[in-house]
């Protein structure tokens, strides 16, 4: 196993609008997908509030307007494509990867989209912020991490953003 | 960050006498310390329990007779000593690794110890099995791993030994 040998490996990193995530991600790119001939498939994947959730954190007992609802989901998508975005700038641009970058947005509780997607895609390897995942985070009890740590069917790394703040290494 | 530049890295492999562990730390040489040329120095630590801990596992409200503890002493450094050299052995002649290795044994609870060399040591990654780490595990209440991935100041891997028990990759 030793040398620069490429793998074919499946890393899914899970994403969100948090700076944390982006950092595991970084974090990542750095430690785990080092050499520019890597045959890893990166797999980012984003979990958005299903609307049963907006539901939940309206917390009145009335449900929310189609209307209220139709622009939530708007939102949340622009959300998603916009961290999509951030996140293939990150591998692309600052970190001069040449990998394979698969992007999937899901609906639901961000730990059952981790997991279930750990066993539909084969995943080798998950990475996550220790916080975060979740547009309204409220709605989540628990925590992700511990959760998919526990669950995926697959190592999980979890990384936190050092308090300091400093630049990823 | 691209290419094989070997970077110094200090990783923490958590070893104890189950299986698990050393699936961790096989996992890790194949994905993490891939390079014959790494500058990577793993640090392989071992938590034997500490004498207050026999006590409570008696469970009686007697102590242990000087001669029963130190015996038990005795048999943990035993135990201590085969699992770094069985660890030592899986760096160098399974994987032909030629990484720095460094071992550790120290007496304390398992979290505490993990999350202290994290700090005394300036780790960068802490490898972690996700059960066991205790030759006496149920005097560990809560889970090791949990525990570490919220507390310790690196990003933390947490590997599972897949259920079919098949070779590692």
């Amino acid at each position: 196993m030793a040398g620069c040998e490429a793998k074919e490996r499946k890393i899914l990193v899970a994403v969100d609008e948090g700076e944390e995530s982006m950092y595991a991600l970084s974090w990542c790119l750095n430690n785990i997908v080092v050499s520019q001939n890597s045959k890893d498939t990166l797999i980012l994947i984003y979990a958005k509030p299903t609307p049963s959730i907006y539901t939940a954190v309206d917390g009145t007992g009335y449900l929310f307007s189609p209307d209220t609802m139709s622009s939530m989901e708007r939102y949340s998508n622009e959300v998603a494509e916009c961290v999509m975005e951030k996140a293939k700038r990150l591998c692309k641009e600052d970190h001069n990867l040449d990998v394979k970058v698969e992007t999937r947005v899901e609906s639901g509780d961000p730990r059952d989209v981790i997991c279930q997607a750990v066993e539909k895609f084969g995943v080798d390897l998950a990475v996550l912020g220790s916080h975060g995942y979740g547009l309204i985070k409220r709605t989540f009890l628990g925590s992700v991490s511990n959760h998919c740590a526990q669950t995926a069917k697959c190592p999980v790394l979890i990384v936190k953003r050092p308090k300091s703040d400093g630049p990823s290494k």
